[in-house]
């Protein structure tokens, strides 16, 4: 059985794995990344890992990156960050050089949603959506086992869809975007704000926090509002009836079968995940529409990423195979 | 060269065409719809017009309906709302069986979108989405010639965009639905209700609607401003806000290369496009994604249905030759 290799290029390790048809992860290896040595210097040492994990039968490479590949050329449209001399790097065209495989690369959130998509929490789904709640709030769209590109490989940045046009100021710019409301920093933001309020009330959560205020995160808030907290409590629904605003415009415009809950707030899990579901059922979503998807949370962690790189691969070398 | 039959049904009447693979009009017809009679006569009535207009060299039939039909099987999952039977119809298998030609059938509004794209605002655009400002707001998208479906057809109702979680109540059960501040109802209620303010100053809107505010409506809110009267350009530009606000987080969410605007109030044409566009680059929308979303106003008018349910028809053509 045909393999392919999946690579999750990230700030600190590279990430590689062999990885059959079925998403059975063969081989697995790690090295770090060396970012300051630059973006040349950086692919090289992925074409290393890549020799290192294929094996006689692997038919192409995946390769999930921070920053925007271009995902028709392979060029990267936006730098990762913390990469230097990545911004307009040829990333596919200089790994295919290196390996002599065939080479795709997409954005690292959107594999994550490929990953998820394909053997994790959207399994058998046709439209899947992802929002991952994290330091920010990312998406991913995946149709029927392919990621949504638009233009230019540059949407699905559901952080900034708006649910106040009067709202919180957002660094990109505009009013009321939701990553001001529903990433885990905004929450956590939002419970410091609130114990240190004049009129404060006691609060589960400063005892949970070590007695500091600045020690509250949004875990705080889930693990105080799971044991019945009522500010935590108040917060929690708070955070999931700003995100149902943002996910029912997003159910509204494109009926997706599933919403998939990811990145690390999704660890708060099932009361997170009923509380959006309630407020998605209760109207934030058009009835039949709503009725489609159902939100679920994400299941794959770490390896989202690096099985959506795996099967973007596959697609790639099953659309070759259809052509020849 | 093979051409195909469009048919596009409303309430009043049904409009047909043969239409060429450049989207040429042939021939064309109308008939009343008579909707009383039921969805089965209406559908016999359209298979007669259909073999009126066919040619020697008619290859297929779209067909663009109120109400939302699978994309897939042509069975109708929510009905014409003033045609009884529609509900339920097999609507695509009832009139290939009555006229012997492989049919094809969208809702109206996504055939409207495929339409301007086709041959309209979007020609030679790869990713566009519509949306139409009339009684009510709806929306489309077409990615590469394709109207985007999601799960089950239901998708694209952008005028339930919200953009304001705690904002004025929809019919449709969620709160801030753009529907509610952009469509021409919308801004022609907002002007009544200013205009009967007790603190409401002199405004031209009055004059323009021979002195009585309940004849007020959006164009003249759009007249008005366009000879300089303040209340109403104010209300205008609350209209753009409102509209970038929605029209922002769809463009961060599907990096289309150009939003049209069209229904009923896109006929203010460029002081509704150009307040639109600044407010999207002023902020609503995030950089790099906002550079490749034009703002347009639609051209088509009402051939933008019957050229959409053309372009629907060939594209089952040409998939069908494709496969064979």
């Amino acid at each position: 059985m045909s393999d392919v290799v999946a690579i999750d290029l990230g700030g600190t390790n590279i990430r590689a794995a062999r990885v059959d048809k079925n998403g059975k992860i063969l081989v697995r290896e790690k090295i770090s990344t060396h970012a300051k040595e630059g973006m040349a210097a950086v692919v090289a040492n992925i074409a290393g890992l890549v020799q290192k994990v294929r094996g006689p039968d692997t038919v192409g490479v995946g390769v999930g990156t921070p920053g925007v590949p271009n995902h028709k050329t392979g060029e990267m449209l936006l730098p990762a960050v913390n990469i230097p001399g990545s911004g307009g790097f040829q990333l596919t065209k200089e790994l295919t050089r290196l390996t002599n495989l065939p080479v795709s690369a997409d954005n690292d959130g959107n594999l994550a949603a490929l990953g998820e998509s394909w053997l994790g929490a959207g399994k058998g789904e046709p439209v899947v959506i992802i929002f991952t709640l994290g330091t920010g709030v990312g998406g991913g769209l995946v149709v029927d086992g392919e990621v949504y590109h638009g233009t230019h490989n540059l949407g699905t940045e559901f952080g900034h869809l708006s649910i106040d046009y009067k709202g919180r100021k957002c660094g990109c710019g505009n009013l009321g975007c939701i990553e001001r409301y529903a990433s885990a920093s905004a929450v956590g933001r939002d419970a410091r704000e609130a114990l240190s309020a004049p009129n404060a009330g006691k609060s589960l959560m400063l005892e949970l926090a070590g007695g500091s205020i600045e020690k509250v995160e949004a875990r705080t808030v889930w693990d105080a509002a799971g044991k019945g907290d009522a500010l935590a409590i108040k917060l929690a629904d708070d955070c999931c009836d700003y995100l149902s605003c943002a996910v029912g415009s997003l159910i509204n415009s494109l009926n997706p079968s599933c919403v998939i809950i990811g990145g690390g707030m999704s660890l708060a899990g099932e009361p997170l995940r009923s509380r959006l579901q309630k407020r998605i059922d209760e109207g934030r979503a058009f009835g039949p529409i709503a009725k489609d998807a159902r939100i679920k949370i994400a299941i794959l962690g770490d390896d989202a990423g690096i099985l959506g790189a795996a099967r973007m691969a596959l697609n790639v070398a099953e659309h070759s195979v259809q052509k020849s």
